[in-house]
């Protein structure tokens, strides 16, 4: 049975760290930083854009916003595999949150965050 | 041949915006908002926590953190699908470039940024 | 002479945290972690909002708003003490350079990151 | 009498903005998501360095880091002019909140978050 994608780069990712010894740095205070560092080089990308343009980018721009992407879930990756975190089952877990949390007869068209609901 | 989790994942966000006409607001400008926003409820968790502490959270924090890693996750998925990027890929590329960037006998047990390397 | 308001401020943040005996956690690392904490919760506001809408906020949400500027303002005078940075004259630095580097005939009307102009 | 420096730095940005003609794009939601870009550019400064090492910068990246905060404080102020807000007295109108809720024989030396302190 092939191994799922996300645990093949995890162990890519761990090695990378291990052989580099930056282990040492990888804790996840450190890494929240670095992820949230490459978090706003993402945003950095479409602050001046309208929400139009920003479906709409240029060759150049989207291989960018790519790399960008992709260091944000190197980091997640990583931050993870740390704190010995299943991201699959994070994510299913709070698919099923936010089923319950937003019922579509409660929240069609409707972008308010959930807090905005309770009153 | 089972499809790869992420892509699985994908289809149920997919839905799930779309089931509550919750795509019109789904832009990259947006979500990119709503990521960075996420990623700032995870540094949170760690930001009076020293680098040790936060190798070792509570079994209650611990939980929190894995719910805030996953809505990090959900936000890129999103972005990742309205921009047409496959993730997994763009990481592979990235490790690609990241090998040449660091070669381990130059950054052995050193943490400084690319950038400060050129000198 | 009357004495500035940021100094002002300053000196009474200083003065809340050294009678918490809070000093112990505000060094610069985790300060910008707090300072980026509560900048998210200022983009979160605004996530979901059209650029108009975020130009004409209900009074509660302005209300909010207005407190979690407030945040961010007051750990980035925090984290400028406990660096012995003056912010004031940072700006005013700042200033000098970014109207070298944006000549008016060069930028009008034109939101470009200044990195884009090098080509 | 002297004007306060905060209000002088709002005049000369707003004239910036303006002979660009770029107050176009300084919407609430633009400017926020600028204001996170710069943060994170702090955080970066400090993902890699222990809590320690944070106090005690290299003059070059003091340098940095005081241009980075700048930035931050820049678009704060754009924010609040846009928005029709004393960030000034936005601060004093938190500490007040903040002396409420954190009374001093509550938190001494410690510093969970607000929330942590309702159970």
């Amino acid at each position: 049975m092939p191994k799922d994608s996300l645990d093949d780069l995890n162990s890519r990712l761990k090695a990378f760290a291990q052989t580099r010894n930056w282990e040492q740095f990888h804790n996840p205070k450190n890494l929240t930083m670095a992820m949230i560092a490459e978090c706003a080089e993402l945003v950095e990308h479409f602050q001046w854009l309208t929400p139009e343009q920003s479906m709409n980018l240029t060759q150049e721009k989207h291989d960018e916003v790519t790399l960008e992407m992709a260091d944000i879930l190197i980091y997640l990756i990583r931050c993870a595999e740390r704190l010995d975190i299943d991201l699959i089952g994070a994510v299913e877990r709070k698919i099923a949150i936010n089923e319950a949390r937003y019922p579509v007869e409660k929240v069609f068209g409707d972008a308010r965050r959930a807090s905005e609901y309770e009153d």
